[in-house]
């Protein structure tokens, strides 16, 4: 049996390493329907194609009129044809006013727009009958939303590694674009190891776990907008899981396995890849500390280690804030100050990293203890907690940063 | 031309509305395996089929021992086969360690594992060699995971309505479950309306505009976890819209429209709809006011107003809490308190959602200004600005709630 020795770095180095591991998987763009895109991220900067509005139109139901007819006092003005939304309005003549719906455009000659609820009478007369309304004094622009006050035409909508999201996906198409080019989906093959593991639904003999690490993977990073391909779970042969992740290689962007990175007797990972360019080290956080990196066959490799709540962190630690910051998809966490509900200590030389619950009220509570195999802590909680290097102990009321899960 | 009377309501109450006019729908459950649950809504209460962890195992590698056979002291204990992950071992004679792996099972006899850093030598023997090791002592229970001490066989695993998430299907998978009941997912039926908008990638003739609202609300149901199905934009004609309708109601759960649902001389939703239970009214809120509410031949129906903040915001504040209350999924909105960088100003009878940007120091700046054709400064934005009714002004710096987008 063998031990051997462990390099040590802090988060951010290894999240650094996981950046410069990924950065080459970005250059690979597509051009998809908006439909498609939602949930990746741009991969071009785009620039509006026309003003929005493309017309100065009305933000009121009301009359468009010219300003300066109507003085201080007041005036009666006579009913010009009404405008509707989507027509293209005849000129406004000196004296006149036009009813006028939201969002129609402004007819030529008219600089402003007076509220319905404002006319004497306060309701439009029939199309067609000779009429006049009394409208109060409006100021040039009132109620005009004026051409190219949202965006202008040429001007940056949205930067190259922006998520895209309903708002965004509704700006491009406001702007009439109709495709979009985003990153390719990243395809990462899933591989989960161990002895001690079976699959959900089978009997469990003793010594034996179900494989919670699989589904909990597969989800984060389907969710995260990854295509993920599962090989099922691999047993502690290295010779089988070298053969495993071969035949795999070429077909994907990224090669995740789970466990067996340790420094126990039978780390099948560490000894599978012993002929690859992959480091096996240890992090500075609490949990997830053993962590492997490299390449295999000049596919990048992660591998996490074996307990469930070690891979969500070493996902939500370092692939997913790289994922957001090169593909611009997933979004990343929400980041807030919360205070504590409770105290707790930490491994002053790790980073450690807790489950916990944010309430509305800002406080955040822990769930469970900083055990890795507390899987049901953790479907409880709805944020990560994260305690630095340098912190051994917290008070209840300390702030501390949330990550929102 | 006509203008009808408008009831009032508080956002409250409307929300209320639309709750109880989609409960009915959360009673349709169906069983998936757990690859097809992500992001969907458990339908029933889950209790743990086993303990987890499943047996007493090891946190750490290292000796399992029995804690009363070495004194404060330490001890010379002779050297037991090794335990791997994964295998059933025998149990432990007296004064005997056996090398244990990380969450291997804690042989009978053992009762505390003593981590391989603290053995003379720190390293373990080749098996099968006869070799000792100087422990030090370890209390009972020492780096033990009980068996049960996450969850045990029988507890509440998963409540009712938990939005399933990758923590969550892995803690039903760690219990060895392949199928979960979730809430059918709803089908929602989008129409949006309006002479004035065009299908996007066409030419834009004077006075249209683009429509945004579909690819916005497409991509905002769906992120929600909804299947949509669209009909492209209903022009202005209250007959073709009402057999549009007709066409495609048995087929959905919901059915939206937007726009055509104001104060002005050509709504098409409120005239396509004046023959259903249908109420049009205004909601104290600002943006996205005018509001439809009813049953078009018993399908819910709900019409939100033409502009596309208008009805991002009637999504967020109307429709998504309720599916997260009612379906538990989506997941609900990220809710904090952050400080205004600037000041507002806001209309004190109506509770104004103001688009802004939360930044990691807890202050949120606003995205353009109140109007609701604001597309760009959505797109933006990454949070509403919460202004309850009863407030006209706020400085910077005062406090406000923030739903997280």
């Amino acid at each position: 049996m063998h031990r051997t020795a462990h390099s040590t770095c802090t988060v951010e180095a290894h999240r650094d390493k996981v950046g410069a591991l990924l950065a080459p998987v970005a250059a690979r763009v597509e051009s998809v329907p908006l439909r498609e895109a939602l949930g990746r991220g741009l991969a071009a900067d785009v620039a509006a194609p026309l003003d929005l509005p493309p017309f100065a139109n009305s933000q009121m139901d009301g009359f468009a009129i010219r300003s300066a007819d109507v003085p201080d006092g007041g005036a009666e003005l006579r009913v010009a044809a009404p405008v509707p939304a989507g027509a293209e309005p005849a000129a406004l003549g000196p004296g006149s006013a036009a009813p006028i719906m939201t969002g129609a455009m402004i007819p030529t000659g008219a600089d402003a727009v007076v509220p319905i609820e404002l006319a004497v009478p306060d309701s439009f007369p029939e199309p067609g009958a000779a009429a006049t309304v009394r409208l109060p004094a409006a100021p040039v622009g009132n109620f005009v939303r004026d051409a190219g006050s949202d965006i202008s035409a040429g001007e940056p909508a949205l930067a190259a590694g922006t998520f895209l999201g309903p708002g965004q996906l509704g700006l491009l198409a406001a702007l009439g674009l109709t495709e979009v080019p985003v990153h390719a989906v990243p395809r990462v093959l899933l591989v989960t190891t161990g002895d001690e593991v079976v699959e959900p639904g089978g009997p469990l003999q003793p010594g034996k776990i179900y494989d919670a690490n699989g589904t909990l993977l597969d989800s984060a990073l389907r969710q995260a907008g990854l295509h993920v391909t599962r090989t099922g779970i691999s047993a502690d042969d290295p010779g089988a899981l070298e053969q495993l992740l071969t035949a795999h290689a070429a077909a994907v962007d990224l090669i995740i396995t789970t466990g067996g990175v340790s420094k126990g007797a039978y780390e099948v990972v560490r000894q599978a890849l012993a002929g690859h360019d992959v480091e096996f080290g240890a992090v500075a956080m609490q949990p997830g500390g053993p962590q492997g990196i490299g390449t295999f066959g000049g596919v990048p490799f992660l591998g996490f280690p074996g307990n469930p709540v070690s891979c969500l962190v070493s996902f939500e630690m370092f692939l997913r804030p790289v994922l957001a910051d090169l593909f611009g998809s997933p979004a990343p966490r929400t980041v807030v100050r919360a205070r504590l509900a409770e105290a707790l200590s930490s491994p002053e030389h790790k980073h450690q990293v807790r489950r916990g619950t944010l309430s509305p009220d800002g406080t955040v509570r822990l769930e469970g203890g900083a055990g890795s195999h507390l899987v049901h802590a953790l479907a409880r909680a709805n944020a990560l907690v994260q305690i630095p290097m340098g912190t051994a102990a917290l008070a209840a009321g300390d702030e501390v940063e949330v990550w929102m899960l």
